[in-house]
């Protein structure tokens, strides 16, 4: 750790351009495996990708479980130390709908939404991931 | 751009372990001076701190002024598109604070006060920072 600040802590986990990609995928795009990553429209790297899962397991905010379907393939899920980074994701969202006019002509009707009530938004989005994610 | 997800938008300007530090002391240090960037904890090189902060002024989100006291000095302060992103580091700092005893230790104090009433809290920071930053 470079420093004890609040921000500093979770900047050192996920402060870079992949890790909360892979997030948003587990949170809204209902991927579970490792090559769904893989095909996200940002291209990332199998060697990424394999890093960024490796440290989002040993930091509890992602666990890997053989798929109870195909014994021999392995499935990711959030914990709540992972659903917990929801309003995050949804800020840095709302902000770049704000300040991009490409991310607001496509996002905009679904960031309206929870603009009007946030609290109310998160709880509903978080009770999905919940049953979702979390035995 | 990598794609037009709302999360990649802002990933793609402040995805690293950089950039929201010294938005961080812009916000609660009350830094301005590029010498006072460099003295931070975390330690950041000179090299990456003039990167960051010309990609921060590029993307409209601090701007950087003669200081009218010593001409021959530069002093920043952050737009209204730099303010709005406190919930953003707010909520990275709540996280930490859940999640790391460390964190909680020295700052669920400050945190707690916050958690009580979100927006109410939000709006009084952002308006400080106005007060402070916007001509």
């Amino acid at each position: 750790m470079r420093s004890d600040c609040p921000l500093n802590y979770g900047l050192e986990i996920f402060g870079d351009k992949w890790t909360l990609l892979i997030i948003r995928d587990l949170m809204f795009f209902g991927k579970r495996y490792y090559n769904e990553f893989l095909s996200s429209n940002e291209g990332i790297s199998t060697t990424v990708l394999a890093d960024r899962l490796a440290l989002l397991e040993k930091q509890k905010i992602i666990k890997k479980q053989k798929d109870p379907e195909h014994k021999q393939k392995i499935v990711y899920s959030l914990t709540q130390k992972g659903i917990d980074l929801l309003p995050i994701i949804i800020n840095i969202g709302m902000w770049s709908s704000t300040y991009s006019k490409k991310v607001s002509d496509k996002m905009e009707c679904y960031f309206a939404d929870i603009r009007k009530n946030f609290e109310k938004g998160i709880a509903a989005l978080k009770a999905e991931l919940s049953a979702t994610h979390l035995e």
